[in-house]
């Protein structure tokens, strides 16, 4: 927070004031090359962010302000975070000045078919003439096109952790049979405000599905799949809350054309992720204590004769949004892709 | 369930939607001589009480109903429980029929000062010609006006177990300078409806005070406690909230006029509890983990030269709520204390 | 625990103090039918059995004794419950006298082949001579075997709430396909002795997979249903654990062999268990919340095209263990199956 | 950790297996100033340190290593912290070379009379040669002494929330009367070694007392108040168990000898600790979830009449540990007092 402010690109954050805001806010302030320069929250217009996000107070002297009316003011900007609730990005994005890249976290731009979209956010697209100009930011699968990349669509924190499970195997083309995951949320999935779902006395010692076979975050993992190789089967996708806070537990049922041992499929991995800093291949399970609050992704896989399961834990705001959005801003600014973010969990 | 309906009293529950309706019913349900002939909670009017509290999903036919615009068509019930907000049951309980019963679970018929109870609830209260009629119903002190009474003020969660704390100390005229009452309550206090202070990403990892000196179960504490003995100087009541659904621990600190051992102070404490089935004297602390879903309060006592430290623990919505408001119907209608609150909690 | 006991069956359990002796004992004690007049645990005999499980602190006069060196003595007993870790039943059981017959909660015989077990258990089976004499007790399944059985092997609670999902369709022969479960547990089902995987302060923001591939009740999950009907293929079975006390989920995926709408396909599970009172069909998905401390299993059935997903939640110590067990012990001495079990669960 | 090694000082760990010592590697490995060059665990001699504190697997090369026999060889060492149980750095410590300053984080040290040591601590104090070297590590209220200190006295974690709360108005003479201290702890506070009163299934539904009128920190918080100015009369000091990880919440009980309000006392702790970067003066309550996983004290200040209310909370690992013995670590080299400590905790 202290230097050279002109080497600083300069960022805003839409939607300052929810769980996605708010990481983008902790790992933002701490990042060597950006400048907060605008965070906005409609209903907090005025306040200290502090006063919001109590973890920040003392911290940081930004306050919220409003949207703009007029975008076009923001010429100044580099780039602008969207961590709005899905469909409002849509309506904002397109009023940005030419130069300024966006990163959205909501899932508004995220796939490519109109009626998909439409199908699963129950919201018709109004922007889809800018859908061309957005690379799916699954950081490790999109290092290339996300690094000249004008928009990011940031991917869903499911699909992230299921993704990065699937993508080794699914490129390698040694799949047969039906993929099956079953993913698991923590409570900050929901958001910020407080809803029936999330009222602790029941959430506490609650585990439950929900929304079955129609989760939104399946139509994201199936078009990025579709680009990393042929998914032989079908894809089952299975969505379940936990009583924690944070983190994301993916569990991929797998079989293999050719059986192959876990170690060998291990290895499999470790090449596949070979440079990936936030990837870790671990033994046993992953854990989601062990990745929460970092932008790290857990993995590890087993084998028993053909059938495979893969693991994979992340923390839903992190590596799962905010992190993985400011990975991605990282690359598209030529920044070293770790930075601001090499930050360790905690143990407990 | 089965058995001579003809031996029953017909009882009612207004305001069956809350957790305070929800344990009135569980335990209500169980009851031998009790038929439940009426739950009411407006926004849910039609459906099954199963589909509300899914605990009792196939243990019931009950259906919520209206609450009825014209209360005098109530007269062949026996008694009506009130579970409502607080101000709510001061407009409608005095349109009972005058053969009915009534235990309010609220804080409106707890105070006997009009204007005391206005500066703590923030409400006029409308209805004080029927204040004279009330007992306050904390069981173990006031057993046989209790039994004698038309209408019952339940008392208040942590007003339960600071008064079973105090009062065998206060009765005996033992203490000198001032009590502390440090309290703590589980997150099912703050009601059945979500909001921000229970929104479980925060909860689970929260601890804080909350209305510092002014919360309203001060002034019932202290009127009962005149009606037992002289508080010698002042008295500090401070509440917190805990990340667990149920349960209230208070700390009281006293100090004792003359030193008494821990092992003295105990017995004081075994005499007052005499007879009394639900209060527990436990070696070392009680925890809110064995008196969890029962209408037990466990109370332990140590010393240290004159200074007193007593501990209670309770769950708030049984012993704190609905549990006592059926022990104390119990008494009204000449039934044995304990019918159908002797269920043990569980481990773990 | 009034009444004239001589038309009590006389209960012995052995092991006590662990979670699955606790749950017997707070069920036992409300058994209209049963005296328990013996309660072993080496370690703490002696005590008072509310010294222990402090939720029976003061509701019973029991305590724990050493087991008898010499169980020929207990030919008065009628029914021994075996609550001891695995490997134990296995050589106190045969010592019983032979009229006393016995309800096993561990997994010592489940397992009809010898060598199965040992390759599971790691622990060489030393009473198959025994083994002819056991029936399985998966109540709904099994009904009129449990009713004439001398010995039960009551099942491990993964799967209890895995084989009460699948039956209905691995019955009807209804599926092709691999069979996917995806199992959860809470804490408690690691036992009442503290260890490193159930520490609080990691596990309370854990999520993590075990076992994989080699969970001990895949075996009896076989076995069982392949009394049931034909599995089309394989079936893998997956363990996870859950920061909760109490509960087990099971998500499992099938494949039907002709597709069902969701609707027939869960009256295909309310026909199959017409006339079992501890199933229930629920909407959406069952909680874990809604089924703790009880003995109820909530099911929910879902469909897109050909592929199924059932979800089932149990308590992993009521269903999935002591209440099971009761209702096993209801079935073998004639009482009504739901007696002493028919308790509600809590909300919150 | 990157840059020229020459410039940086060489930091030992003895105890690195524990919380303590986990959250010191966390927290200096993010140093600038600090090169780790020894992290002992005998019983994990050997192993990779990201093996244990899985937070930091891939994060750092560093292995644990057994304590060395002779510690003569230490003399390039700069600092060594001691995260060991309490009664081990008493032994250990007195055999570093004379060159080496040291921090202990157990209580071996922070007690000046042998006697009181003995009777809190029931171990015989077998050093208090070296007494007179240490300084107690309160960074707020001792900055001067612990800048050219040899050695640290680093508080406890109660201690540390107790001192910050009660400091200002003990230094000011303005109470009379009586001090309750009603603190509590999460369940990291009772280490990293699973125990029966750390046991998930238990605690995360408990709150109790424990060790009434005689926790180990009650004579620290009197020695160091002493320091500060005069109590007036008595200090209570009680400790309760949270069931969250993380987290020291002390609710402090204090009459004036003259009243003040709420926003004066609020002044005299805001000039109290006018430059305490870590001390934050809050509205309402501090919450332990907005300090969690940080070196910050959040402290509330509320009156009535003469009664007063002070709530401080911190977290018990790194205010109440690692942070504040980093922070006395930069005072004792000459680093900026907030280096690697102004990390910012989550929301949620």
């Amino acid at each position: 927070m202290t230097g050279d402010h002109t080497d600083k690109i300069k960022a805003a954050i839409f939607g300052g004031s929810g769980y996605g805001g708010s990481e983008l806010l902790r790992i933002l302030m701490c990042h060597p090359n950006v400048e907060i320069t605008l965070v906005t929250a409609n209903e907090h217009a005025g306040k200290l962010i502090g006063d919001v996000h109590k973890n920040l107070f003392g911290l940081t002297n930004l306050a919220f302000e409003r949207s703009p009316e007029d975008l076009s003011s923001l010429g100044d900007l580099d780039v602008a975070f969207f961590a709005l609730p899905h469909g409002q990005a849509l309506s904002i994005l397109p009023q940005l000045p030419p130069t300024v890249k966006a990163i959205d976290l909501s899932g508004d731009f995220r796939i490519n078919d109109k009626s998909v979209f439409a199908q699963f956010y129950k919201i018709e697209h109004t922007a889809d003439e800018l859908q061309a100009d957005f690379v799916y930011g699954l950081t490790e699968l999109n290092r290339h096109a996300i690094s000249t990349a004008k928009y990011i669509a940031n991917p869903g924190c499911f699909a992230t952790a299921t993704l990065l499970a699937l993508a080794p195997l699914v490129k390698r083309g040694a799949l047969c049979g039906k993929i099956i995951v079953d993913a698991k949320t923590g409570s900050s999935g929901s958001g910020a405000k407080a809803a029936a779902n999330t009222h602790h006395p029941q959430r506490m010692t609650s585990f439950y599905a929900y929304k079955p076979f129609t989760h939104q975050h399946l139509p994201e993992i199936k078009q990025c799949l579709a680009t990393v190789g042929d998914i032989p089967s079908d894809l089952v996708f299975m969505t379940h809350s936990l009583p924690v806070a944070r983190g994301i537990f993916a569990s991929c049922y797998l079989e293999l054309a050719e059986p192959l041992s876990s170690d060998d499929l291990t290895a499999v991995y470790r090449r596949f992720y070979e440079g990936s800093r936030f990837v870790r291949l671990v033994e046993g399970s992953p854990d989601i204590n062990w990745v929460k609050t970092t932008n790290f992704c857990d993995i590890a896989v087993h084998t028993s004769g053909r059938n495979v399961a893969v693991f994979a834990a992340i923390d839903n705001l992190v590596k799962g949004a905010a992190g993985q959005a400011v990975q991605n801003m990282n690359l598209m600014f030529g920044f070293e892709e770790t930075t601001a973010l090499m930050f360790a969990g905690t143990n407990p």
